[in-house]
């Protein structure tokens, strides 16, 4: 079996390459630009593909998304509507984004931000908050990663709510689900966690709209795709104080580039799209193991849906 | 029965003379300073009160101790031995600790001050940590603070460790019990936190003596008092690396002034002792519960160990 291998960086698709040509004896895997005969080729395995890069293979038995979303892949106009899409996931990714969601709810729930100006004016300026039992956390999302987001908030002692499009019970997270019951799961909300995949029905969902429905002061955590925030709409809620403080973990362009208004703006932290970060390693061997058990039996457990978009 | 009121702050002492009154209805509640017969005071609810403060009642029953530590009222060399002293404890006290924690052992894990300086530098850096099971994490004293937050960084995730006095059993927790397994319990140990009480055996227990038997690069979260930490001895293995970050909530003098180099040190995050301040209402129904009870039965559970120090 052939791999093509593609991501933004050179020396990144070439580490890649080595390591799953080690993973997987027996196959060939190639730079996705090294290939010479495209109908060779039965997988490819991708991050951001350029336009096209998965259509010249006549051959191809699945793409693999080097990461848990597949909008980058979606987002290629040529793709061949009918090769399945493999997405990366597994126990590391969950586990970071665990963290990462963590991290950023109890910095905005004990205003973190505010206590670090403190420091740096030497005042001694204690700021008391609600204990987390009289905080109302949102999650939007309740798939791999939003679940286990949520449970984790729950077990910090959040109250903690969730949505998604189908129904889901998750022990300690009062769950809403479907378009109808958004606005019930905004309400309140002091701070909103974004884990929705992007797709046409959530590009954009951030939105002035949105912001109205929170509680006054919300903070915002957006961990999910750049395209999910309108940015305008969030200086201005920034502006207008209905937005307390926000970390942005994913934007419209990556990275960010140097004028983007986010990198100085006193009330949003930016992280540059660490929050689950797949470990190399870790992500090389599950995606050599879902490419040998699709070689296998025509299927894996982790094949996307690419007609609903995640 | 009388209860004598007294802390540092003479509106915070009226403060909880209000409060305390009106929770105990038929009880006389006053300012300490405002006790004209000193034979008529049955209960003295103190922080940090002055030498001689306690000394003066000829009738006292028992201490209160606003806080869980009862180091500040074991600071009064002219302290009564044989009074009973009450510690005030209980949930919001323990889930606030719980928060801090997770918080700035979080915050040291994904090096968030490294994050934030790069955002400061327009610098569009990714780091990229080890995933919290492969770090290890200890929690000195697992008391009722040290137990709980022990147990919310194990659900977590990290690989967390515990040491006390006497053996505990914690669920996934790696526990360590006595002054012989403190340097296996320190060993590899890469974010220390401190939940000790502060007695004769704890004080400057956090020297340099200590670090050293860290895992090179450790960090240190203090979170219980001031004087468990030997000053220069943080500078010193800042200096050197031996620890990279340190986040204090506690000094040996509070408000810390404002010459001290903590406040600036870059490594250094400072909070001004607001890790588990007690809700204040909270707290004085916790009081005067726990006055009620000594009141009727003669002691209540959460008397301290004055002998032991904690
Ligand atoms: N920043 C990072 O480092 C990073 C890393 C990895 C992933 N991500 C992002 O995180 C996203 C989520 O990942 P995942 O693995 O948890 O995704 P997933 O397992 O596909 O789950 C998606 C969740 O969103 C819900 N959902 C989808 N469309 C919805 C809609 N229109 N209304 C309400 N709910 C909707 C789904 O509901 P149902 O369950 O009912 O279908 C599901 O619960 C990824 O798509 C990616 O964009 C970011
Ligand atoms: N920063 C803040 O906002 C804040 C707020 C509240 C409290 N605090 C601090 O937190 C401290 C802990 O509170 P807590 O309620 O958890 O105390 P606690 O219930 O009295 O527990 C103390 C723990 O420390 C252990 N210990 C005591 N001396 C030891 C020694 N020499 N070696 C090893 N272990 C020892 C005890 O072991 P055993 O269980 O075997 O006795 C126990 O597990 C308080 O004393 C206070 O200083 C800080």
């Amino acid at each position: 079996m052939t791999v093509a291998v593609y991501l933004p960086l050179e020396d990144k698709t070439q580490w890649w390459v080595d390591m799953l040509a080690d993973l997987l004896p027996g196959w060939t895997v190639k730079a996705l630009d090294a290939v010479t005969d495209p109908s060779d080729v039965h997988y490819a395995v991708v991050w951001r593909p350029r336009t096209g890069d998965i259509a010249k293979f006549p051959n191809l038995k699945a793409v693999v998304s080097i990461g848990a979303g597949i909008d980058h892949v979606l987002a290629d106009e040529e793709l061949p509507g009918d090769v399945p899409i493999i997405r990366t996931v597994g126990d590391d990714l969950t586990q970071r984004m665990r963290e990462y969601v963590a991290l950023h709810v109890l910095r905005h729930h004990r205003d973190m931000p505010r206590q670090l100006q403190a420091q740096a004016e030497v005042d001694w300026h204690a700021i008391v908050v609600p204990v987390a039992p009289n905080r109302t956390i949102g999650v939007m999302g309740l798939g791999n990663l939003g679940a286990a987001a949520a449970q984790t908030l729950s077990a910090l002692g959040f109250h903690t709510r969730g949505w998604s499009k189908s129904e889901k019970q998750i022990e300690g997270v009062e769950t809403f689900a479907g378009a109808d019951t958004m606005d019930a799961f905004l309400d309140g909300c002091e701070i909103l966690v974004n884990l929705l995949p992007l797709t046409d029905q959530t590009r954009g969902i951030l939105n002035a709209d949105l912001f109205a429905k929170l509680a006054p002061g919300a903070c915002l955590v957006n961990c999910a795709r750049g395209p999910h925030l309108v940015d305008e709409d969030l200086l201005a809620a920034l502006e207008s104080g209905q937005i307390k403080q926000a970390t942005l973990d994913v934007f419209h362009q990556e990275p960010l580039p140097a004028d983007n208004p986010f990198w100085t703006h006193p009330a949003i932290t930016v992280t540059p799209h660490v929050a689950s970060q797949i470990d190399a390693q870790t992500g090389g061997r599950i995606i050599a193991a879902n490419l040998k058990t699709f070689e296998e039996t025509g299927t894996c457990a982790d094949v996307a849906d690419a007609k609903r978009g995640y």
